[in-house]
């Protein structure tokens, strides 16, 4: 049916569910009638780039009021950003694993509530490119842990379940399709390595704290592109787990920047 | 000394260090200038509310300018905000383990370069209450992982680290003789719980995802009170994991909403 898959029995059952992160609600709200025609989702880390974006989708797409600025549908909450520009919806996630699975359980069960059909999620954003040309684009295939093994590892209370981290391949060639058409954009499709930690977890020598040599740093990263891996980020495996999970076809593209 | 320790041979050899997140660095600009004299730091996951903080404070130590707005330090970055009011220094860390991590390596670096000394962090914010009255105040003791461990598993490229959680006890005693002066303001020590999710982490019922009955998660409730569990939040092992390790006296004391 093209619908969205939330796997919780009690949802229904509840007299009114309160996303309480986007401050919107089932009793507060009409969400089919504010996002009944949603299709694509669009999300990164950074609030100031998902307005941009949202802007620049609405210039793109030739809809009225193109130029002026967004209104941000989760204004009464200041721990993500929401902003609309016709189908498309633009939404920031922070940074790390649980405060992206945060924005992924309340916006899943948004597109639920709306009752919408055939939504597409793209994960947009910077990340640490691995032995590839900067500026480079990668769009992931599948997922990757601090391991390189193809899983996300969810706690639920206190046992550890292992999810499946694939993404959607047909999205990841058509989206590579798309990038031929622009001159000069490299684009290649990869694996992603997803860590919990931006200066230990990924071998930088600048944190506070660093325990290792720059040899044993190199030598994980060799062994990371050795596994497919072509960049690093903070997100990846979590917003895997959760589309293929819940029906939605999703995607993952990350700008190498350094 | 009294001075904060960073564990990292690279970082004095730097000719420059950027505090990306933070938008801030050593050549730009003058840190011991800007925040040499700060002895306490207030961290919290909503930049509102640690905007409103900041001008709490101000208004609380009498300073000039109170009651105007604050100017965030951080404006070049909307990763985190950051204020301060005379000798206090407040800043929102997001949500989750992660994202409050680069926030406290970037902090830890900033308080390094500007030689400050005797620093005092605190955290606070909201939870959830275990077995406690609405309205309560935990000061946490020992921080605890998912399965009620007081220990902070680090991934260090991909080695696992097990670092301590324990927190400044004699700090936690000052506090709660502070909450004393203050008539019905009901304030415990205890134990706080710090999970990688909100909804499947800490049995919440109402996610886009719930396997377990309603049974098995009072089951799980009443084993994490057993434990000495009063509150769950998700970000205090990581937070008393750096601190500790990085000399500074460290506390979390988290306000229990429903």
């Amino acid at each position: 049916s093209g619908l969205v898959l939330v796997k919780n029995p009690y949802l229904d059952l509840m007299e009114e569910d309160i996303l309480y992160h986007f401050d919107l609600g089932t009793k507060t709200h009409n969400l089919p009638a504010m996002f009944g025609d949603i299709k694509f989702v669009c999300v990164g880390g950074s609030p100031n780039r998902m307005r941009a974006f949202a802007q620049f989708m609405q210039r793109e797409l030739g809809l009225a009021g193109a130029g002026e600025d967004v209104a941000d549908i989760c204004a009464g909450s200041d721990r993500y950003a929401m902003y609309r520009a016709g189908p498309v919806l633009s939404i920031s996630h922070g940074m790390g694993i649980p405060s992206i699975s945060i924005m992924l359980h309340e916006l899943i069960k948004l597109l639920h509530h709306a009752k919408c059909q055939d939504v597409t999620i793209i994960r947009m954003g910077t990340s640490g490119g691995l032995g590839i040309k900067a500026g480079s684009v990668v769009i992931t295939d599948t997922a990757v842990d601090s391991s390189f093994r193809p899983r996300f590892e969810q706690v639920v209370l206190d046992d550890v379940v292992v999810r499946s981290t694939e993404l959607d391949k047909d999205l990841a060639e058509e989206l590579l399709a798309c990038s031929r058409d622009i001159p000069d954009f490299p684009t290649l499709i990869g694996h992603t390595m997803c860590t919990y930690d931006f200066y230990e977890g990924q071998g930088r020598l600048d944190g506070a704290l660093c325990s290792f040599s720059s040899e044993k740093k190199l030598e994980y990263l060799r062994r990371a592109y050795e596994a497919g891996v072509r960049n690093i980020e903070m997100e990846s495996t979590a917003f895997a787990a959760l589309c293929g999970l819940c029906g939605l076809k999703g995607e993952s593209c990350r700008f190498h920047l350094l």
